[in-house]
């Protein structure tokens, strides 16, 4: 080995001094910092949302952006948009649009756009049932949100299945406990062993009672809308004047891009505007499918699908907190598979970014992978993935743990793995400050060209807060490694989870309260709960 | 699973059928395009180097960077710097620096490294034997380079071993195969079965015959790096006076820190800066070990022990291409072990880019990673390696492909895994352009709500070169993978390393160039090579 190049190493036996000096291990100091004080899994960081204070990186030349906007306005404009909602076309009309009277499109002047436009709130604050889990949403502050939707799930011990209830209260405990995961998206898995039906009483029951975080409701249909707010009125001991009074819950409707607002998704959104909740508004812009092959024209598309249902929701309710959301990525030409976490993905998530900033509004994307398995692929699809949240200024990212398969599965470990990057950006937006203390001459000076840093009064007043320190990481050598069963990382993190999920504590709920939630699931299954074709 | 939410899929089905029209493979077309028109194992880019155009990314203030500069000019002023080696002191006194009689440390007054460092280029070119191989250095150049001086390498097929010369040739290979690898660094693994003495010989020879891209020589004693500059000279059918008219190879110089420049690394850096060759100054600086626990405290004293070696440089040949050499990360706390792609090494790479950035100095960096096998928790150490050294504006990124275990193993199946994100960085630093065609107005308006993208004539023209196609990712659904035999990454990665291995054309080389490296080799091992003790 040529000594004294950095493909060495440095001195590991010199390192393990340390180790033994110190006695104990870092991690320990702050999982004792978290917020319930209760014995934790793994060694996270505290509750609390990451803060970006770092220039988000700008693809776009101000005339760029200009151009997007003008042909988003165009699109507007001389195209239109179809909204498949009678109410909807009816609200648009009612505000200067130009609504097809035997047609869904609907062309809206870039006036009043604009104006609807302005109305929506920079940035706003959701509270669920535990005010301390209040979630900032805008600016700099970014909200994590678990994988939503998948049809499936997926361990190392159980393999790959179709979603029960079982596994969806798993993934929400697993939501839950990892401090890095602000809100509960959609459903983490879709339990298809409940009938569709009822399906949202008892998804919704379990959320508010396993966790005190903020909640999403699916907008699909009035019934299943109105029973969730119902649900977390009754979950936050709130009067109905009181849950309208501020953002309490959030929905995200997708478009049917391109240029299309299906009826059920404007319905919800249209109900939860009425009573001032959130609502994300994500077009599903894949670029060469749904949208123009050249990411520009796919994010253009996207900011007029985008704009198009904040105009509907200022109309209904001005000042309605809204989110564009972007969910812009590339497809695999050959197969016409999405894929996510490429380059592309990273260029429209920033692109997307400088345009929500254009129209100030907070931004929604995701962490997102198209790979199969918890594997290399999947991790640095979803790194790069969250390099894009970061550099774009992301303020809700969707699908940030779990997700695998382009989304048609919720993997635990996977969950595990993304928490671990999840902290990791947290830490790095922690910044760097630099004062005299920070930059520690007299230290230098103290340990000179022949010493090493481990033992001086520096390093010892900071080793143990100074460094991130990972819950899953393996840092030891190969042969420590190897001697300890040469576990890979999904393997790590299968170990976590079952420990986490063995441990659980929901957080606690006032009985009452429950008792009043089991009341109305029982009575609104007894009522059929929302109506299905099937 | 709820219809309508981004958790769910867009059309597969849909999407299929723009691989019929398509009729093709899209990375076909890329795949025709690389330089030398040979059939490739993998679809990859074309030779040539990515430019950064994105604005980095600074965690320091304006006050930062001056506090930082401040505190490396006390180092240099008020503490010194050890230079183990009679001639560099000799120099460093005849330009003024304060150079103790009987020790060796040397004081430097800011005035003179200021002035001394201003004599270096912010940006120069190295021409290796093929001079369409010639790389940029600095500016928004990147460029790749294989990992280095690694003592083990391991595959999925031979696992872990120390290496070895046929091992060393694999790697070599490789690196000439993949051009997204613009230099070739140190010894992807260190041929332990060719005697020190004349490993060089051996190591030098398969470089310049496998390879025509600019190679790296180790600074490791005066006979060592003699004869690595000859055998440059003589590939490069090159007169001495051609050989030092520009810069043909380079090399790293790593400073012991802390504080310290050791005897061989001086020597051959200044026979290299006598002759005009390009040297990376990288000191050791691993935060809470070699240097202080807190990162700006680290990058100050990493900048103090570059800017020393630099201005020895300058001295000994102003104007001697020099590079400000990054390698500040953190260590385990609890073991001492360095730890790599962690968040503190993405600002520690950041504020040195300000650092360089500042002193007008190139960027070098690195892609690293702790993992002890090419599974997720490498590939997200890697990718925010990466990350760090695109945001941080590196110019060189050392170890960028075969990096495992801290850099004490080159995997090959890494190494794949690695080139590939290599080339996503690479078409992510393409940039976004906007102009009426790329926004595609008429083509949205063309496909209306109702339609899809994949058969209109913006997409046509543009489906095969849209979007970046990866040579490694499985973008295939669930059960297509499964059928295909449910291959991991690496396990992709393995038949690719094989295919290469098994195709692998060496660069043409003239045969009189060839006997005459041959004949050197031959006399110089004749002669004893370079001495050792043992």
């Amino acid at each position: 080995m040529a000594t004294g190049t950095d493909g060495g190493q440095p001195d590991r036996a010199t390192g393990a001094s340390a180790s033994r000096a110190s006695g104990r291990r870092r991690g320990g100091g702050r999982a004792g910092n978290t917020r319930r004080g209760r014995v934790e899994a793994v060694g996270q960081l505290p509750w609390g949302q990451p803060i970006n204070t770092d220039k988000p990186t700008e693809p776009l030349h101000e005339e760029g952006v200009q151009a997007i906007h003008e042909g988003a306005m165009r699109i507007l404009e001389e195209i239109g948009i179809e909204f498949l909602n009678e109410e909807a076309k009816s609200y648009l009309r009612s505000a200067g649009c130009d609504v097809g009277s035997d047609s869904d499109n609907v062309r809206m002047d870039r006036a009043i756009v604009m104006e609807q436009v302005a109305k929506a709130p920079e940035s706003f604050a959701i509270t669920p049932r535990d005010p301390a889990r209040t979630v900032q949403i805008g600016g700099g502050h970014m909200a994590f949100i678990n994988v939503s939707s998948p049809p499936n799930c997926s361990d190392l011990d159980r393999g790959r299945r179709v979603g029960d209830r079982s596994s969806y209260q798993e993934l929400i405990k697993l939501s839950h406990y990892f401090n890095c995961i602000h809100m509960l998206g959609g459903y983490p898995v879709e339990p298809v062993d409940i009938h569709a039906s009822v399906r949202h009483l008892d998804c919704l029951y379990d959320k508010l009672t396993l966790s005190d975080k903020p909640v999403h409701g699916y907008a699909l249909g009035k019934e299943r809308i109105e029973d969730v707010m119902e649900m977390v009125r009754i979950a936050g001991g709130l009067s109905e004047s009181e849950f309208a009074a501020a953002p309490r819950m959030f929905t995200n409707i997708n478009s049917s891009s391109p240029l299309k607002h299906d009826y059920p998704m404007l319905d919800g959104a249209m109900r939860l505007a009425r009573k001032g909740q959130p609502v994300i508004v994500t077009p599903f812009t894949l670029s060469g499918a749904m949208a123009p092959v050249t990411l520009p024209g796919a994010v253009m598309q996207q900011t007029a699908e985008a704009l198009a249902g904040i105009v509907l929701l200022q109309i209904v309710n001005p000042g309605t907190p809204v989110v564009y959301g972007c969910f812009t990525s590339n497809v695999d030409m050959r197969t016409g598979a999405p894929a996510f976490g490429t380059p592309e993905f990273i260029r429209a998530t920033q692109m997307s970014g400088q345009m929500a900033r254009f129209y100030g509004l907070p931004l929604r994307s995701s962490n997102a992978c198209a790979a199969n398995t918890p594997d290399s692929q999947s991790a640095w699809e979803s790194a790069f993935s969250l390099w894009a949240c970061v550099s774009s200024r992301t303020n809700i990212v969707y699908h940030a743990a779990g997700w695998l398969e382009g989304g048609l599965c919720a993997s635990y470990e996977k969950y595990v793995m993304d928490c671990e990057t999840l902290q990791q950006m947290s830490a790095y937006m922690r910044g760097v400050q630099v004062n005299a203390d920070e930059l520690g001459f007299d230290a230098i000076k103290e340990v000179g060209p022949n010493g090493h840093f481990f033992g001086t009064d520096h390093t010892q007043a900071r080793y143990e807060t100074a460094f991130y320190g990972p819950f899953i990481s393996d840092w030891n050598n190969f042969e420590t490694w190897e001697e300890r069963g040469a576990k890979s990382t999904p393997e790590r993190a299968n170990q976590i989870w079952k420990d986490i999920l063995a441990n659980f504590e929901a957080p606690p709920m006032d009985e009452a309260i429950r008792d009043e939630l089991v009341e109305f699931v029982a009575r609104r299954k007894k009522a059929g709960g929302a109506p299905t074709d099937f």
